[in-house]
């Protein structure tokens, strides 16, 4: 059966790998915009930290993903890392916040450990002024784009063709197109949303702090920020804007990002400003991905908004087993 | 005779065109650097305002060269712009160090029109809480950019010959290559040296703020900074450090031009950040240009500094006039 997948980002590109793997004849169009979702982000597998109460669908789907994870990675051949997840608090207000994710974590069955602004800093020393924050060890992350190259690799190897315009003949579509997916079928115009997204590219320079060794995250004035190590920097981010398909990155943005970041980690003011970007989040109404089919012969995988990287594995096996149960006849 | 350039800036291109046009067989060779002053810069030809005691035969070259650019600017079909400068104060400070360059102006002959905030903010609506100013209608500005591909033109229409690689035979070497010059000749060693300085463009979006009219430059907490408008958004410099051939754009660095633009001028924050770059100037310890024969045979045009743009016509000039008198002969 012959399957097109409209999407190279990491939700086009892993269900069209497991496809490719289990016998269809799968073709891939990447749409090519700069701004995609998987190749602008952190890279954070991060449910736990993510949690938050309504959101409990999300939160078992993350698991439930995150187990997924070591294996998923290990196939590709890339490394997972880095030491867990620090969340950091920087003022009473944030000590607060991560108290009510804490007990709500605890009502959930999970827990998070509860650690000192002197033990977060044993940890990572060169954290900023905190005054407290929880340790989840097994909130990790991944090179986004070390990822979405491997990907394309395994996907070419499993014999996954790569079509530049629109596709030919097919049994099957699956819209993995992030934000741009509302734009391909008339049942997801009102579901999926563009949630614009900046994120700064910092390299470490000679003198500087090396990398943390942990992803820290903190609110500052009530914006989120993270910093997500890499071998030789960090990813910084991320802002949030429901604005429209808007790619360009902004000077308030950038200087939220830096201002923020510098008051959790300061020594980022002698890091190098190797990228700044902006992308889209493909938003939906209750923050979960719609992985459904359509109509006969057209299914979805979307509306991941902060979780792309995160629900690869469990959406790819989802749109395989989709595929399996047919329900796509034509 | 054949004339070798060393140096795809504004200084090597204009003395290949200079001196092509006179006949002479040249042949330029860019070094292809992204950081090449003159690339990344604003383009402000303000000899008035980067006047300072001490730096009188700076002050008089640049007025030499100011003088020079409407025909200069006319023969490259570029356009000056924009109406003028603004060197504004944000602090009481600032007030006493513009006060004191609009006395030693006068001493100099040179007058500038002195402003109060009312005044600056009638000119520049979008000017922040500013005290007060001086107006230099005459320091104005070019789009470097523009320049630099205007100059190339002209050299190639010239009969310039862009070489790739190091140059043949030739009769007369012009060592014009800004900073990079210290390694070409052993007598420019200790003398020229890269001044790195950052900048960032910056473009209009939807919504903001029109780009100001003027050159608006400040002191903010001692550090300079200044708004050069282009067409669709403006050009923010410039950091300064003395810290060799370090060609990273630095989070300190953005954060902080960043932070100076926003007392400035606030619309920046709805602006777009387009670009983030690192060049070199090449410092001389008077501030002053080596424009002279170093041997029989090697001509030096380098150590312009902050001033390259707006020294370009005079320097193409008075390399012309050491060509023609000779003293290269081998």
């Amino acid at each position: 059966m012959r399957v097109t997948v409209l999407g190279g980002g990491v939700i086009g590109l892993s269900a069209a790998w497991y496809a490719a793997r289990d016998g269809y004849a799968v073709r891939l169009v990447d749409l090519g915009s700069p701004h995609g979702g998987s190749w602008v982000a952190g890279g954070m597998l991060a449910p736990i930290t993510e949690a938050w109460p309504g959101d409990e669908d999300v939160l078992a789907l993350g698991v439930e993903s995150l187990e997924l994870w070591p294996e998923f990675a290990r196939s590709l051949g890339v490394a997972l890392g880095p030491a867990g997840t620090l969340a950091v608090a920087v003022d009473r207000a944030d000590v607060e916040v991560l108290d009510q994710l804490r007990a709500y974590l605890d009502r959930m069955g999970r827990s998070a450990q509860r650690l000192t602004g002197r033990e977060l800093r044993a940890l990572e020393p060169g954290l900023g002024a905190v005054l407290g924050g929880l340790s989840v060890p097994g909130d990790v992350a991944v090179d986004n784009r070390a990822l979405l190259r491997a990907l394309r690799g395994a996907c070419a190897a499993a014999g996954v063709d790569f079509a530049e315009g629109p596709a030919g003949d097919t049994d099957v579509t699956v819209i993995a197109a992030g934000a741009w997916s509302r734009d391909l079928h008339p049942a997801l115009r009102d579901v999926i949303r563009p949630v614009k997204g900046e994120i700064l590219r910092l390299s470490a320079r000679p003198g500087a702090l090396p990398p943390p060794r942990h992803t820290i995250r903190a609110h500052v004035r009530g914006r989120p920020v993270y910093l997500v190590p890499r071998d030789d920097g960090f990813v910084l981010g991320a802002t949030q804007y429901e604005a429209g398909f808007d790619g360009d990155v902004t000077v308030g943005g950038v200087r939220d990002l830096l201002r923020d970041a510098e008051v959790v980690w300061p020594g980022v003011a002698e890091y190098g400003l190797a990228e700044a970007a902006a992308g889209f989040r493909a938003g939906s109404p209750d923050n979960a991905p719609v992985i459904a089919w359509l109509e006969p012969g057209v299914l979805a995988a979307t509306g991941h908004h902060r979780n792309g990287l995160l629900l690869a594995p469990v959406t790819a096996r989802r749109v395989l087993d989709l595929l399996r149960e047919g329900g796509h006849g034509r």
